[in-house]
């Protein structure tokens, strides 16, 4: 039994080292490969181990050992536009015939002529009056099943691959480290819930009770059999800034230890982590790699003030990523 | 080293057997050994068994089995007022010095004269001024510190015991035997969350993140250094009806499997769980035991009618508990 295990492992590895990197990836979680060696890689690996070793004063016991993580421009390309945005834009045009007004009405005028002027400078009313009049109305399971749907097709304009291939492979393999080390993952996104909940547990291993995202106020009722969860217009929540620690507080009931983001809009949450009583680690993705992704500073003028201030990691995708898609 | 773990075991096995029946429970949680043989636990049983069993049409993935409990009076007795109130009541009287106003003003008036008849009565209202005004404007971790001190020491008026120690043995072994089984159990609770939290992983098993309840809006601030989430009074939001199904939607993301309670506040999430595609279990707790604990109908009067027509489990704490307390 012992030489067939023997046999199957050699025969895994001579199968591995032929392929070329890319399918390597998920055999490769449980390593930080596709991370240079740098101080970003050093400051993660000896944060974590001080934290797990319980003969350290910074120890930290398994169950508050909880890692918060955005997910656009953290976990997966965020440029052009946020993934989900593609998604509504089709489904403006599919929903027009409803609502001939949008014709010449905006937000709904610019997506239904291809305005991208307008488009690339979507004021945050336009992105909720777009969520909402693409969603609400919906029972919960309704609009998961469209996004299931999507995420398998949704292409990404430049790379012309799925978006959901254009994740960051250091990103998924430090998940999977923290997880490997008793960290409970969780995302925390400016994103529909429903929209990441529909790939996130096939895409990254997060599966949806774990993920905290932007939400519809519920409304159960059951005057219309089966009875559901609808999404009601009303009180639609966009969970950034200080709705990341507000949800988070309400979700998990503690503070993480870990916190990962590059937006200003995670501003907050790396704030509420870093006054956690105890160590903690605030890790700011830094778009700064033109030639294998995009580099740009907005959004995020304010989040790296505060990082250089509080000492918070800066990680540079040029500079920290070995790869940035698969 | 075998030697030495067979000894182990045959010690601990004799020193269990010398043990009464209280002491046993925590080593027999892998059973259902406190519930007398009999329809529901036969019922409960074979469902599990149905829904574990690959080769079953009514196998359900690991991911997806998720069950709720209600808190009060379905996993701990809940008469003769819900055992938060006896914290509020206690709060109110080391509050008052602050709120002169208190000593003329219902609710508050009943609390610091003991008048049992006015409280026994509350309305909704009252409740949520109670809550309100003790808790409001506190952070998140000072309320839940408040808490631990708190439940470690309150005792039953007619019990005389921690209330803590006043969980039913039958549920504890019910959800520790569904974990076994692949569950995950969230507690779906009318009581204050971080009240819930401050004891469930002690006396339940259940960690914060898996404690869905009544909640105040959060409100996020870094103006006071260190930044944290207080309770802001707006918007309180009690989680019983309909709360209960949008607020699982909200954390989870799907409909659970097993459904457990004891009165109205608990229907709309039994309908939500029986409308689930898919096999599922409705569990009613009917507290029908005078003499070992209460005999009561009000509040459970519409759940038990819709028990009756949708074929839903009533579990009978008279036959179907062969314990009631530990």
């Amino acid at each position: 039994m012992k030489n067939f295990h023997l046999t199957f492992v050699i025969f895994l590895l001579i199968f591995s080292s032929s392929c070329c990197h890319k399918k390597n990836l998920n055999r490769d979680l449980d390593n930080l490969s596709t991370w240079n060696e740098g101080p970003a890689k050093k400051e993660i690996t000896a944060f974590v181990e001080r934290i797990t070793d319980s003969l350290n004063s910074d120890y930290v016991r398994p169950s508050d050992r909880i890692a918060v993580f955005d997910n656009d421009g953290t976990l997966i390309c965020e440029k052009p536009y946020w993934f989900q945005m593609y998604f509504m834009l089709d489904r403006v045009k599919k929903l027009v015939k409803n609502h001939p007004e949008w014709k010449t009405k905006q937000p709904w005028k610019a997506i239904l002529e291809n305005d991208t002027a307008y488009l690339a400078n979507l004021s945050n009313r336009d992105n909720d009056e777009i969520s909402i009049s693409t969603q609400a109305g919906l029972t919960q399971e309704e609009l998961t099943r469209l996004y299931s749907d999507y995420y398998r097709i949704g292409r990404h304009p430049r790379f012309h691959a799925l978006f959901t291939s254009l994740t960051y492979p250091p990103m998924l393999q430090l998940m999977h480290f923290l997880e490997t080390k008793g960290f409970r993952n969780y995302i925390v996104t400016g994103g529909g819930i429903e929209f990441i909940r529909s790939f996130s547990e096939k895409v990254y291993g997060i599966p949806p009770e774990q993920v905290i995202g932007t939400h519809f106020q519920y409304s159960f009722t059951d005057s219309v059999s089966p009875s559901a969860v609808r999404l009601s217009p009303a009180n639609y929540t966009v969970v950034v800034k200080e709705e990341k620690p507000d949800n988070i507080a309400l979700v998990i009931g503690k503070r993480p230890v870990i916190a990962v983001g590059n937006s200003n809009g995670d501003l907050q949450m790396f704030e509420y982590t870093d006054d956690r009583k105890g160590p903690s680690l605030q890790i700011l993705i830094h778009h700064d790699d033109a030639d294998r992704e995009y580099a740009y500073d907005d959004g995020a003028l304010q989040v790296l003030r505060f990082a250089a201030k509080r000492k918070w990691m800066v990680v540079s995708m040029k500079n920290d990523f070995k790869v940035i898609f698969r």
